[in-house]
């Protein structure tokens, strides 16, 4: 049997590492990446720096593919699906022609593997249309929700509320009730959405690395500010990963 | 200055301990614990273990003290805010008596400090009411939230979609509209609320420990056993933690 660990890696502090996940990258003979875009070789650099400070010798295989790119023209779902099925295909070929029967392959997930990422449900995928038979296990991460809540050093939910966590697009399409939102994934339509709102926010941007930026206040008096930092920020790096936490006042 | 470090030490798997936190627990010179009724001496032994397991020598001081209850017959907004005063006069009677000066303390938060814990909201009190001077910093930990995910081997989110954290508590009071919902702290209420729902669950209790127990199907075929191990469970250990995903069908 091949076996695949899906191994949460944390949000960019190689520290954010487990035990747990340190136990199962040293089992790995080989590690899997697809990589992507501008943000490609900083994730790919800091996967690799993962690697090598928790390996020991000369380390896992590193086999590395191009990631397929999500056609942004077609609507939302069905482009998603295709590029899902992409990255099937893709991995698919990975763990059929790189690894032998016997053999360990780790995907190393940004954050949690839970949240906003694509590897578990293709992994379904592949079981399922590929035809290749593996085994999978999962190790969770530290996610981006809790480097911010760390972060600012705040709990997420008020005593016994609930939190919500949602994309910039779902913010911008309609409003939550929910007094406490987190928002992932905003392309910026996110933070448009909350102009002119009676709310807290905090923000930060690259949590856990050294380029780690936050930014907290009513949001009438900060909005202006982040989206200055998000700006000047993504056009220096040549892209982003920020999260946000927003307090509604209770009406 | 005195320095406080709030660390988040997983769910019941001392291999959730991330190098950030052994890092941190390796620099303190006391371990401050509140701990609590029937659940005490187990969480109060794993929280030993972490600390022999992870520091060298001696280690830190260890300083135990009661936790205060909460009144349960108080409303449960007064009942709170009671039991946090309780609480951050114990934890600031620990910060002036059992440390010097220039020493550091750590108090090891379950799962995630951000996720239905008071430390932050305590310390935030301590610093207010008892005027008292100290600094602290939040290293994250793994929450339930992954835990659960991982040990299902689910994403949390649909494709895009939000997810909402609540309690059993608040489920029973109005069933939300979302449809993921992750529900922490529930007493009962929430999976009585359950009864009779079109929906799928992914149920876990004492995740990451060995008695780690997880049932999942549509609710209608699998509640009766999640009630039926849950109740034989907490029985038998005298405690229960125990945490759920439902998916509603999309309306
Ligand atoms: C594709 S999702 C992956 C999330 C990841 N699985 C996690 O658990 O954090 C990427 C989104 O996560 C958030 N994110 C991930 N890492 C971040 C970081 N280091 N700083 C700020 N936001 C981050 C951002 O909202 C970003 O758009
Ligand atoms: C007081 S809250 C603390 C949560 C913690 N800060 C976290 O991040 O998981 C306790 C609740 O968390 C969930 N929980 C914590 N640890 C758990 C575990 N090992 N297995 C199942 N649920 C757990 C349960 O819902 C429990 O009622």
């Amino acid at each position: 049997m091949k076996r695949i660990l899906v191994i949460g890696i944390g949000t960019g502090n190689p520290e954010h590492m487990t035990v747990q996940a340190i136990a199962a990258l040293k089992q790995a003979d080989a590690v899997f990446v697809l990589d992507k875009g501008s943000e490609k070789s900083d994730l790919t650099d800091l996967r690799k720096a993962i690697v090598a400070r928790f390996t020991e010798g000369d380390g896992p295989r590193w086999v590395e593919a191009e990631s397929p790119k999500r056609d942004s023209a077609a609507p939302y779902e069905a482009g998603v699906d295709d590029w899902h099925g992409a990255k099937a295909r893709a991995f698919a070929r990975m763990i059929r022609d790189e690894m032998k029967e016997g053999e360990t392959a780790a995907l190393l997930v940004w954050g949690d593997p839970s949240l906003y990422d694509s590897t578990l449900r293709i992994l379904e995928r592949i079981a399922r249309d590929e035809g290749i038979a593996f085994e999978h296990e999962v190790i969770p991460g530290i996610s981006s929700l809790h480097a911010l809540a760390a972060a600012h050093k705040i709990p997420l939910n008020e005593i016994g509320e609930p939190v919500l966590i949602t994309t910039g697009r779902k913010l911008a399409e309609r409003f939550p009730d929910t007094q406490t939102i987190v928002v992932m994934l905003d392309g910026g339509a996110g933070l448009d959405a909350l102009e002119g709102r009676d709310a807290e926010i905090w923000w930060g941007a690259y949590l856990g690395s050294e380029d780690e930026v936050l930014a907290a206040g009513p949001v009438r008096h900060v909005l202006p500010e982040i989206k200055r930092i998000r700006a000047e920020m993504r056009d220096a790096k040549g892209w982003i990963m920020d999260i946000y936490l927003i307090r509604q006042k209770r009406s």
